[in-house]
């Protein structure tokens, strides 16, 4: 992994390309935006866009590509049917399979979605010298489903899912003004302390990620969460839908 | 239009939907955000989202409603069928109409969409002590057609409009400080000086709006322009569409 974060996006992508790395990308090309990657038929991907737009927190669109094709402008040569450590299948809302290409599912009615990822503003924070439990430990972040409504849009319905840092008191306004500067990566959070009153019953049992480990006084705080436009996909019950698999995002030629 | 100055969002909206108020919207409801509208049928409105999506400068998306409803979640009880004080109707890409009313155009398959426009940056520039030269003269700004492309989506193909306000040297960088602050109204300039390097034959010459005053020392700075997303659409050449009439902006009931 040290040789590993010293390379640039490009050589990290011909990597995923070839097979040669299929692990998470966390840590990996500092500085540069990685991206969520969820590509869905045609038929329904108005609705989506739709839905991204009305929730700019959860899904903040970095790119959205033409119908078939595979090519990013945000990062000229990529290929996104390889160029991802790993991938998922799903069929009628179930996990079908996971797998490292999808060369082999490409439809040419296929629209694929770039969504930032909250990596941008973690590595901002860690800068400015606020401490992450989760990366210190090597975890996930605890992510959390919440009753926050959704603006929907068409069958693109449902809650917003939130991931949980937790802050101590001197350093939530601070890691307020870090987090809004960057709006392609959920910006500023959406939610300090009080889990119950976002319908978290159990703070210690994420519903994705890993349990936090909250020291005494800190306080959680919660961010929109990029998980939110699969779950609202996944429970629209799509026939046909592949997603990035979990942590293993699409590392742009974007800077942060 | 010195007691209309005064009116609530509310009540602006209402003299429009009751066609006492069919001027422009210019210096009315201070401080509150005002939008261009485009409204498509459903056939071509995938098109023309991505085209927003990938052209946020020129079109800042302020909402998109469902097919078929009039009734922006931004203005509850508005009517956009009725409350803006005009509308132009396009067919075949080519102006048909210009009315105080569209509800018997009213189809259950047309998407409206709510564009942010220069009057909130304006306002700000000019609570700074920055002049605008169109302002105090009560004329329309100046806007060009340039050279700049556009990112293409799908039947949505065209380059930028740009609006032009001659500003000092000195207020330049205020100026571009202030308008990034909103994003939603066009943010920062996209070009400082030097008109002919974006395609600009003769600065005296706009393609829409009044002709400008430069003084002595002023250079032209040129902003993304709301009147962008309409050009391509007439260029598109589309069966349907409508707009707001030039200057006849919906005034919504967000803080610009």
């Amino acid at each position: 992994m040290s040789d590993l974060s010293k390379l640039a996006p490009t050589e990290l992508r011909q990597l995923c390309r070839t097979g040669t790395h299929t692990g998470p990308t966390a840590g990996l090309a500092p500085g540069i935006l990685q991206a969520n990657l969820v590509i869905l038929p045609r038929e329904v991907a108005y609705d989506f866009l739709v839905f991204c737009v009305r929730n700019r927190k959860s899904c903040p669109l970095i790119e959205v590509l033409d119908s078939g094709s595979f090519a990013p402008t945000s990062c000229p040569g990529a290929d996104l049917r390889s160029d991802l450590p790993g991938y998922r299948i799903y069929r009628d809302g179930k996990l079908s399979e996971e797998v490292t290409d999808i060369r082999e599912y490409w439809r040419p009615d296929l629209v694929s979605f770039l969504i930032g990822c909250s990596f941008s503003f973690e590595a901002a924070l860690m800068e400015q010298g606020i401490k992450l439990q989760h990366v210190e430990r090597g975890c996930n972040v605890p992510m959390y489903r919440t009753n926050i409504p959704c603006a929907g849009a068409g069958r693109m319905q449902g809650r917003m899912v939130v991931s949980m840092r937790p802050l101590k008191p001197a350093d939530i306004a601070r890691a307020v003004e870090i987090c809004e500067r960057f709006p392609n990566a959920h910006g500023a959070p959406v939610h300090v302390g009080s889990p119950e009153h976002i319908g978290i019953a159990d703070i210690m049992q994420p519903d994705y990620g890993d349990a936090p480990v909250i020291a005494d006084g800190e306080v959680p705080v919660f961010w929109a969460c990029g998980v939110t436009p699969q779950a609202v996909v996944l429970a629209s019950k799509l026939a046909f839908c592949i997603t990035h698999a979990p942590g293993k995002m699409l590392v742009t030629d974007l800077r942060a």
